[in-house]
């Protein structure tokens, strides 16, 4: 079920809101700000009546939106900030590549969220979009996910460069957490390779096979959310409508060379899982094949001594060995000779 | 048979007819509408005596044509529209590639619509001619799908944008009709890869390899309608000749994106398809061996027993173990330890 | 030797006369025509003392020479038509990979005719160099191959376009015609596949897999054929030199899609033999593993058998159930129950 | 661990000397330099206060630092070459990616230094910060390597171009050795897989699959280092902002060239180690399935013979041959001959 | 040794003299021509002294020069012809990639002369610079070759092109030879897959795969001349510097055709090794599994038997089939019929 809705899910546009959790309530968090330190109001707002007095003022404005179940409120919002019909709709399904659209007065960005669920071994995405204007910013989630309260904080505190730059800077800033997620995914999953590799040279069990499938598996959903993202970021460095100053071009470069870092990381880590795949099939394949030798090796020493007992098993009245009193004796010194040789020989041959 | 068809159905140009059903009814369906709420007008027709009063009103004119058969009606369509020679040729002719060909005064898009038939497994596709004039589009079909129905059903209430916006936007929504219809299919593949996995995952039957390449060629079969699909997608997007308005081609990028989406998910299947096979591959060698050493260490348990009891019936006259009255419970006794022990000692190493 | 031949014709440039069959016949065929009906005029020659009357006349001449061997007349046609030394090397070198050369008063292109072998199963390529002048085309061709006659036949008729347009559109019509053998071939191969298919299916032998290898071999030279053939047509495409006019760039347009088509089918087929080999190897060898598992579940159930009758054969003199008078019957009815039994647990299992 | 921090060196950005060995004494030198022989001031200092007084002269300045741990020394340096923050935050986060960024008035180069560790035969790299002003080359590094001693060599000798040729010249001469090194780590990998090759073809054992695997990971952290080492350079090349003057661009190529050596041999490396892994695993394959064939073939031998001594020790009362005087002589002689003549049947077949 | 000299023959640029087998003595040969028949002057010289008149006349001169060993002579050639640094260091150090570099007033031109050493099976490459000024060109070799003997030869006999067109047209004509060895190299490699294919095919041993691997080795190491060789003829088709006249592009065209067409011929000879190779490992898999098939069987035929022999072996009492007359005679029936028809239903199965 999860996996599915994983692969497909965007689905051709529908009727908005059968694509979100309509239940979860929506909260909207609006934040205006200029560069001085005192310059900052926060108002929360969870439906229309309450939201209905905010006016852009003269600085940044970032308006946040959890939860994207209350359908008059976006649509209020949208036809504030003259969203095209397409990008509300967008915003609504999220099951959307990342992407950037330029529209006349605003540069539309679609972001997926990354994050490693450790106990079902999945990486779950959800989308973040983002929109730009001149002078103000909306984000739309699905739930809270904590990876914007960093950039808050710094808002709030009137720390670093956030409250200066104005607001594109503010997006360089959250794609920037965003981005950063996907560092600890991929050091999650880059501890279960090793894991797996450790498992794979020491002990290895058939179990080891399902667990590379899944991690494969995962893998493939990574890169699916992976590559977008550095398309986006690399639009956006080439971006002609310049929604961001060339002060913050030089940002958006240093997240672009994250991603490509991050790519490359992950390329390098399906590689070493394709690697880790071939050796693990290649030795337990030598492995079962020696052990089976070992097996056979034994029959193999039996076979010729099983027949000399036969031999001597058989009822032939005129069988002169039978009579002799040493008889038995030598034929077991002869069988243990036999046996012990064969087992030297195959011992030299290293096939026992 | 089928098979054949799928994989080469355009053959070089032969004289039309030859390649559509001709016994196929041909049914004509004009529909004339302008942005106001009534001015709509739909006229149904099956042969040219019926459709020869048709003229281009003001507003936009669309024609939709099911089935191929009736030439003389077609060929009257073409001198109106005045189309080119090798344009009818490609709508007779209904095994083309998708592709755009931009013509002095229209544009014509070949476009296919895939489906998924649950019974055989087969994703099947037919061919859907577009031409797009300034002010009148014309479709032709094969055979009834329905596809377009939702289309016709927007035009009739005069809801949405179709009727406002003009030819162009008509053209975008029926692209983005047929571009739905391919989630579908994905979504079938997909649901059936997942099926598979279940079942290599839980109890690999031999039957699950032909499955599996059963699948590989439908996916080889949709990748090859699909790709294409995107190639006219973003060629329209290019369109030099400005058959589709700047308002339009807002939405051209959204379908493209969506046929994206759908290359990105159908690669994913195709890797996932290949990931399974190796593991199902993998699985299936590694249990085969495992029974094999199972039944081996058995036979390697058996083989000194077996000896021992050779041994002691040989025929030699002085064997003195066998006077002894517990000689026997003695080696019977020598035996079950070897027996026991030997089979602990495999049970241990997991070999039984 | 004709494997070799096949892969590498072209060898450096050797003195003109190495490359053909010599003995062939040289029969030159010329004729001139206007866009009037009757304005047709045929001539036929084998040497140069019989063509060295003709005169370039108002309207389009085609010359079209089968056998190469008549260096005289070949060179004089070349100093006639003033063609580059190259490129008369490059006409009886016919081991050139497809081409297109433009010099300052003509276009010269290196196409290869491709029909399949139905006894050696083999894919066979002919040169066919083609020379497009303003007003004049030249065509070569080792063999006579009845792939233009019917392009000759529609100029005889005066029928269709070819008399009305001129040089290029002739050019454009051999083209296509060279393109058409390429769909028999593709079908040809196409039908070996799903052969094969159903043979793997349903019982396959080992035999298969020398066929498999056969058919990729050939599928390799069918590419090497056909990939330089697209580049050919896309090169005429953006022909800069004006030798094809508007009019026929239409229908140049047409023979490339139908290339790409080619091309793309036959990247399909060959998907299909690399997955088919696939899953013949993996059938194939689960196959055999499941039988070995039979035949050696047979051993393991007699073994334990054999061992039973083996104590019973000891010659102990105390072995009571021997004097028992019921003993033999017992050990008969054990060594059935043990047998059945194992025997129908193997069954269960699947492994019997 | 070592692994780990191989795979992602660089996460996000977080407050600088996190990432580097605070220990680390932090040294500092500096060389100014003019073209003439005697025209070369040395200063070393490890801490601000000794380096306060350095002040740019008039000829090329050199400030190269080992250790990171100083971050006041390090601010310093930044605030007084104008260094924008993102760039110190590279230096100090010394898990980049090599790239080149250029800025208003100085160009920032992320290389990577390559070193083989034999003891470990871990390829290790270490980051490498060149910052090339108008006039002065700033080079920061984690602990001293060696590789920049033979600049300096020079330098002092006054031979040679670098003295003569400004700050460009001396950052090709650093990229040089840079590149330089990467021969040796490919050398040491070639000698290894040389050796493995050896190996295989003479005396394959089961480790050498895990002695492949390790190369195989270590290639891929080379080709990581390698591959943006190549983009580095050649970016360099095409130079806008013209900090390389079109003298020194001669000698930039040739680096680029050497890049691209590397490449080809590393990818070579690669072919090679894939093409032994399969010919390893191909051979070990075969030679196990022919050791297994030659111990079925012994059981095979011994089977019929056993079961022919089994028949003469049955206990039938009436079994002529056993009265036979000769009875015993002729089986054993028969045993003989089949023994014999089907182990000379299989040794013919070379199955023995 | 030999095979890592090829791998890393360029390493970082060292003092020259290192790098070429200083003891082979150095044999310059200058030619001077011009269009006229008698106007050509030959002269060699093996030192200095002996070179130090020789003056650029009015035609076109042509310096080769065999064996680098003599420094001063190199010297002074590249202090005469105003040779870059750079490019005497390239000369010198053999181990280049085959590229084109343009200077001021010349081309440099690093080539790779390759050869077949049948003895070894091994793929040579030696390097042979081309400067191309203007109105003079220089070669120069590591040992005599004769590959410019030919051309040589047509400039001593004034015959073609060679002596009317100027030393552009001689650089071609001496690539033209070069391109015109890897022809035969590829014809050598050619014949040994096919007659590896034949051995495949009829009479597989376990030593084809040496030769396999082996002939992919040097595959890899005639790709790695081949590309840069493609690589250098198309960058002098863009010569920019127009150090060639449109007269002899032409010819260059040719050449570089006749690169792709080798390049094309040796991805086919990979393609066809590799699919050589699955087929000889699918077959040799699937020979050495029905022949452990038939070995299997054959035990599994003589279990039952073997155990019915143990039956009757046994010593009980009562056991009435014993006593019987014809006991005997029934179970060599009963054996008989059971060995024959297991024998019988496994022959009909062909696994016998």
């Amino acid at each position: 079920m999860a996996k599915k809705r994983r692969l497909l899910a965007h689905h051709a546009a529908k009727p908005a809101g059968n694509h979100v959790d309509a239940q979860a309530e929506t909260l909207a968090t609006l934040i205006e700000y200029g560069p001085d330190e005192h310059d900052l109001r926060e108002t929360c707002f969870t439906s229309l009546a309450q939201g209905q007095g905010f006016q852009p003022s003269h600085g940044t404005l970032w308006l946040n939106i959890h939860g994207l179940g209350n359908h008059a409120l976006l649509q209020e919002v949208a036809r504030r900030f003259k969203l095209h019909p397409l990008t509300l709709e967008d915003i609504l399904n999220t099951g959307q590549r990342s992407k950037v659209e330029t529209f006349e007065h605003y540069l539309y960005i679609v972001a997926k969220l990354a994050r490693f669920d450790d106990a079902s071994g999945c990486v779950l995405t959800e989308q973040i979009s983002i929109v730009l204007g001149r002078g103000w910013v909306l984000t739309f989630q699905e739930h809270p996910s904590g990876t914007f309260g960093e950039v808050r904080d710094q808002l709030r505190k009137g720390a670093g460069q956030v409250r200066r730059l104005g607001a594109d800077y503010l997006v360089y800033a959250l794609l920037d957490k965003l981005v950063d997620r996907y560092f600890g995914v991929l050091e999650a999953l880059g501890e279960r390779v090793e894991t797996l590799e450790d498992v794979v040279l020491e002990s290895p069990k058939p179990e080891v096979l399902t667990h590379i499938h899944a991690l494969r598996r995962e893998m493939l959903y990574l890169r699916r959310a992976l590559w977008p993202m550095r398309e986006v970021l690399n639009a956006l460095q080439r971006d002609d409508a310049d929604f961001f100053l060339s002060e913050t071009q030089i940002y958006l470069r240093d997240v672009y060379d994250h991603a490509v870092h991050l790519i490359e990381a992950q390329e390098m880590l399906r590689d070493m899982i394709g690697s880790l795949t071939d050796f693990y099939m290649s030795n337990q394949g030598n492995r079962l094949n020696r052990e089976m030798r070992m097996l056979t090796v034994i029959a193999t020493i039996f076979m010729p001594l099983t027949f000399i007992a036969g031999v001597y098993g058989m009822n032939f009245e005129y069988m002169p060995e039978l009579k002799w009193h040493y008889g038995y004796a030598t034929v077991l010194a002869l069988m243990a000779t036999l046996g012990l040789g064969m087992g030297l020989f195959f011992w030299r041959r290293r096939w026992l």
